[in-house]
């Protein structure tokens, strides 16, 4: 490993490194405690790798909770508590204020207490966030069984079209869809839908990396494959429009780009009737997707031919 | 507020605007959890700022550890958990491996479970560190009593003066009294006091920003002075030899500097008789010195005359 610079390893690499050091490997970590389990992650955000110069800054604070806490909706649990370290340059106290205010927004949003922070002096805006939440059982990447349905909440692709866009102003800032700018720039976390979850679902992941990262977390971690149905992956009808209009395949955005923050996860059968059935009740308000099936072996695939393990990662970008 | 920069604020009123977005204002906030207080800190280390150019990889993998603990300590708390936001521009995996053994011995050291972390890139090492702990009765600031016995754990200034040292090259490395550089690049949490402590302390906090703000903040916080003793101020016979060689004021560095992490209570005047008694039995692994009294009125002052409020803050260097 001498000489070996963190850009041949790739995060995943890193990260089971990190994972040497530890516990557990999944979106957070969980420690029992008494009847229940808290569960704690951390993300950071930087001005140069993570941050569109189009997010204002109410909006850059309201995403590092978001970040934060959908590692938390992921494991079945519910956020209590952000903690948030600030580090930037010396920058406008009305901007700052901004920026406090999108992380309180957001935490009041989802009844968390927003409970401290620290201020550093650095050169660029760096905010590093750590989300603490509670489960009676986290739902674990590693827990989906040969048959499980794998779906999927809400629509992907949009955050990731989005980021296009915008890097390579592809439209005019004025004249992009509503809500392609509201999920590339306020991504929401699906708290609610990770709550509901946790009481059928076998295993779960956001997808921030991609889709196709999460499919392989899930099935690696699980000892399993997966066979996916591309044409099942529910992409809005604004992306469609948008991205026909651009000559561009949305599957790939909602295939492999990162920055959506739906739940992947993996129910049996039994359970994906009930949900089923709820789904198609009135008033019911999560939108699941049916995408593939858990099977036997490993690797994931689509009508026979494998998919790329790849999406966003740091140190090296697909 | 308009067109104020954060350097015309300073980082404690910083962390007053931060507060009014919160429920509380102490070294870490604390949550009823059962018949227990959850305890968690957040605290950032960035190279330029916090990471002195002779500290080892290794070192300051211990740092940032330390650092948060210390946060955890002085609320009368034990960690249990740690979490580390990692980012830096594309290293050597050895020093990046060096990093997070620095952390995990720190975490072992301390009988706590490091439970994972984010790696990210940035243009300069930057680490934020999230520490968990536990306790039947947090600690704070603000309970100090009027007739309560000011006094502090092992000794000051240490850091401070090796800071100097160091940055102004006041003597080769290899000539620095070897106590005083362990102290500055690799200082240990008072975790083992701050366990035993809050069994008698009335209040309390950590020195790391300096012992005249941690005197501030506990005065101020309690609705109370405080009388110090300059006399009594613990400094090392090592460090008066050091400053003493260089013709430095030894207790400028032990009254203004920080970067110790001692923690400084206040006890009533029969627990202090308690914890007296302990600390002339044989065995007994703590060194308290009694350097003051909570007295009524608002300020510190030492013989009548007012102490100036300052030390290290970001954004605002004393």
């Amino acid at each position: 490993m001498k000489n070996m610079k963190l850009s041949n390893l790739g995060e995943k690499k890193i990260i089971k490194k990190l994972m040497n050091s530890l516990d557990i490997g999944d979106d957070a970590a969980y420690i029992p405690f008494d009847d229940k389990f808290l569960v704690a992650s951390t993300d950071m955000m930087y001005r140069k790798t993570h941050i569109l110069k189009e997010m204002s800054y109410r909006q850059i604070g309201k995403k590092i909770v978001a970040i934060n806490f959908s590692d938390i909706a992921s494991m079945g649990a519910e956020p209590f508590g952000f903690l948030l370290s600030y580090g930037s340059p010396d920058i406008e106290f009305e901007n700052f204020n901004e920026i406090i205010s999108g992380v309180s927004d957001q935490c009041k949003k989802y009844n968390t207490t927003f409970l401290g922070g620290d201020t550093n002096e650095t050169d660029e805006l760096t905010l590093a966030g750590t989300a603490l939440g509670l489960t009676e059982k986290p739902v674990l990447r590693s827990g989906a069984k040969v048959g499980d349905i794998v779906a999927v909440t809400g629509f992907l692709g949009t955050s990731a079209l989005g980021v296009e866009i915008l890097l390579k102003k592809l439209i005019n800032f004025n004249e992009i869809d509503g809500e392609i700018l509201k999920e590339t720039l306020e991504p929401e976390p699906r708290v609610p839908d990770g709550k509901f979850l946790k009481n059928y679902a076998n295993s779960m992941t956001d997808v921030s990396d991609s889709l196709a990262v999460s499919l392989y977390d899930i099935a690696n971690m699980s000892n399993a494959g997966i066979e996916l149905n591309l044409n099942k992956i529910p992409i809005s009808n604004n992306v469609i429009k948008t991205s026909g209009k651009l000559n561009l395949n949305p599957i790939n955005y909602a295939l492999y780009g990162g920055g959506d923050y739906e739940l992947l996860f993996t129910v049996s059968k039994e359970n994906w009737g009930k949900i089923k059935n709820k789904n198609s009740g009135s008033g019911f308000k999560y939108k699941f997707t049916r995408l593939g099936e858990v099977v036997k072996g490993r690797g994931v695939f689509a009508g026979g031919k494998k998919i790329r393990n790849s999406g966003y990662e740091h140190f090296r970008v697909l």
